[in-house]
């Protein structure tokens, strides 16, 4: 029998229709999962395709072509381990092993060691796009040995998403960096939904229907703003409920859930020293949307204007007009967190991360995909790179442009009641940024006051430092 | 010769200060340095007191009372480690080896399992109060078995603080409880500086001078919010910096550094999900200060309005009663988050943690004293404690009538271009923890479209979720 190009392990949707993915370009898939009556049933469902169904990890191990390229598709933690140390004494030198879930990268790092010391060669691959990406084509965002590239290049770009003809795939780096930079993209993905959210919940207080919200995204979704999210957002709105007919939006309870990647995103930024507002904005938000119980107690106890009796002050269109540029500012400043993060984990870990070819393959496939994406590449690619994403012309443009809106925007919610989180962290991130004097002079003279931690002066060379001996004594 | 109650090894500061309030309430203490000249320069300044300089460890451990008590004052990390394991071999069981630093909780928590399996027991023991508290009387959150409260507590109880007569220590709970609860302390101490500092932000561009700025924060130390802090910064403002005659405050320079607690405490509520925007605004407000070169450049690039411009359309008094109400709101916001973390993971812990008792240490000696924890303490010490500090009616009374200045404030910054993460963060914290309807029905709607994630209904019960199988299709 001849031997598969690939192999997977873990039949849930998202491996069944990445399966299904690779088989489609040709190649032979060897497929193993635990319960074997899934993998039987998979088989049987897809009768005319090139698929080995395999009942046990030695069966699957053999029927694959050397090297082996086995990506594991289970939930991420402890599974991950459990499958690697199974499959390892059955593989041989310079086996590939690919982890498509969403591990944390510092798993993948640990990981990545451990299979280079048994010989094996371990990729932790980040794959976005959901089913229907994993199915027609995601973004995938590899790490792990260079010299798996080669090997792995001609599956990964025909199964990836393509943009004017452009595969959204590129080998990100060694180690970890594939899932640390699918991490960053995820607490994006983060931010991009919450940003749409503030939007929203600022026309629902303001009286929109649903019928004018799926306008207006549709519209966005015509302008710099195109991009997946805002597409589906219009949609959402025109979607009816079979059951009761009426809008299903209205018909969802306002509590979130949360995985893994937001919060370690926010957590990474901060252990690094890296601002985090848009994204951290989206992970507390979500946390407060789960506490739907405590917000109807409370509702009832703290006071302020009601999300319900927004007055507004200006043509709907207006409105429109400056939570678009809210959001996009917002955005903006999100992106260049998120890509300043990225920028400095890429330095601190040696793995020369290219910033403009990690947008591209955003471009396609993945959930944040949009057009503004090419911008960005534009702007990491050209002569002289930006400091920050803000400081590219394009960028500096639109911000100059869309901050008094933003500015407006921001004042309205707070005047009326309505949390924004992001648009409001995004902007004081932005008005820091740009601000050649913070009160941190202040905060440098209390904590010299309190702990002698000195402090350095406008008048003396940098580096130089200095305590103030006699800070008035405290009565009592 | 007659044994010492107790030891502390390393002498810098904080460690010397230690010894000198532990000697001062009658008892004999031995010290040990690394550095033997700087244990000898201790001694030979302080000769008339009942102290014990040793060369050796061995010596050190030789001079003390059994049960031995032996402090450790040095840098955290590695260091904490490196002395633990050269004492363990020199004690007999049951002596107790206290780490007096600001060690991650987690190290803690290794450490007390570490000793406990050498028969030593180990304190984790936060102490706040910079030089001053060490000498005169510091806040001590001690953690660690309940055995070592009773042998302790004499001296905790008597070189600490004392309010009202009542010592600023006790026993908070097993393991890493102590060394958790002072990483909270400080992020709550970081929350207090930034809110400060973005007052001072507010005025400073509103044109009040340095004079006026102290008479504020004087008067303001009058009343409810009566704190060190507050108090300090009044003072602050008054020093003149003796080399040129200026005030210091205006000399020193915007840059803020940071340790590791302030950070761990967001990193904390991130990974437990509790939520952290005050706290988090003042971490990130402390990273933006530090990049001043990035900022200079970008100051000439970023439009908005600049600080320098600000149009105050009010008297100064009515700012000031502003600024002032939201400044105390959001101050009550930080430690409803920084408590109900204490809560979370002291619940997940089975520390047994008591939020009354804990803001009561807190009311002397510690950096964040303050008038106000009093009525944090009654709150919880009430018959039934509230779900959150923002329901005990004590709170929601300040809340209830200081929330709509406290948007005017928010609402004038973001106008005006003056950052204020930690007021924003935390009035989109209050205004989400009270709102009946947050947009997170969109955001749900949003996953179960590309992720198939499920959601639950409003018109069905908690608990059923429910997937819409037919999202319009995308085109392209």
């Amino acid at each position: 029998m001849e031997k598969s190009d690939f192999g997977l392990i873990g039949l849930a949707v998202m491996g069944q229709n990445l399966v299904l993915n690779v088989e489609s370009r040709g190649f032979q898939v060897s497929v193993y999962n635990r319960t074997t009556s899934t993998m039987e049933e998979f088989i049987a469902e897809n009768p005319d395709k090139k698929l080995v169904g395999c009942e046990t990890l030695e069966e699957f191990v053999n029927s694959l072509a050397s090297p082996r390229k086995i990506q594991i598709m289970v939930k991420a933690g402890a599974p991950v381990d459990a499958v690697i140390e199974s499959l390892i004494p059955l593989l041989d030198e310079g086996d590939i092993i690919i982890d498509g879930g969403n591990s944390l990268y510092t798993d993948t790092e640990r990981r990545d060691k451990y299979c280079a010391e048994a010989g094996m060669r371990f990729i932790g691959a980040g794959v976005s796009g959901g089913e229907e990406g994993a199915l027609k084509g995601p973004s995938i965002m590899p790490g792990g040995p260079e010299s798996t590239w080669e090997v792995m290049k001609p599956i990964f770009e025909s199964i990836s998403a393509k943009v004017d003809g452009e595969p959204c795939v590129v080998h990100i780096g060694e180690g970890g960096a594939g899932h640390f930079v699918k991490m960053v993209h995820n607490g994006i993905e983060y931010g991009d939904m919450q940003l749409i959210c503030e939007a929203y919940n600022i026309f629902k207080a303001a009286g929109f229907s649903n019928e004018e919200l799926a306008d207006i995204f549709a519209d966005w979704n015509e302008g710099d703003l195109e991009s997946f999210l805002i597409e589906i957002t219009a949609n959402i709105f025109k979607q009816k409920d079979p059951e009761t007919g009426k809008d299903i939006v209205d018909l969802i309870v306002d509590k979130a859930g949360q995985k893994g990647t937001g919060r370690w995103t926010v957590m990474g930024s901060v252990e690094q020293a890296v601002p985090f507002s848009t994204i951290a904005g989206s992970v507390e938000a979500r946390i407060l949307s789960s506490m739907r119980d405590q917000r109807k107690v409370a509702s009832g106890i703290l006071e302020g204007p009601s999300n319900w009796d927004f007055n507004l002050e200006m043509s709907k269109e207006d409105l429109v007009k400056k939570v678009r540029n809210a959001l996009y500012a917002s955005k903006i400043v999100s992106y260049a967190q998120g890509l300043d993060l990225i920028s400095k984990v890429g330095a601190d870990k040696g793995w020369d991360l290219n910033l403009g070819e990690i947008a591209k393959i955003w471009r396609g496939g993945c959930i944040i995909r949009a057009r503004f994406l090419n911008r960005i590449t534009e702007a990491y690619t050209a002569d002289t790179p930006p400091t920050n994403l803000m400081l590219a012309p394009f960028f500096t443009e639109i911000l100059n442009q869309g901050q008094s809106d933003w500015r407006e925007v921001v004042a309205l919610a707070a005047t009326n009641g309505i949390p924004v989180p992001s648009f409001g962290g995004s902007l004081a991130y932005y008005d820091a940024y740009r601000a050649e004097r913070l009160p941190a002079n202040l905060l440098q003279a209390q904590r010299d006051f309190f702990g002698a931690h000195t402090y350095e002066r406008t008048d003396k060379p940098e580096g130089e430092f200095f305590h103030t001996e006699d800070w008035p004594e405290l009565i009592g």
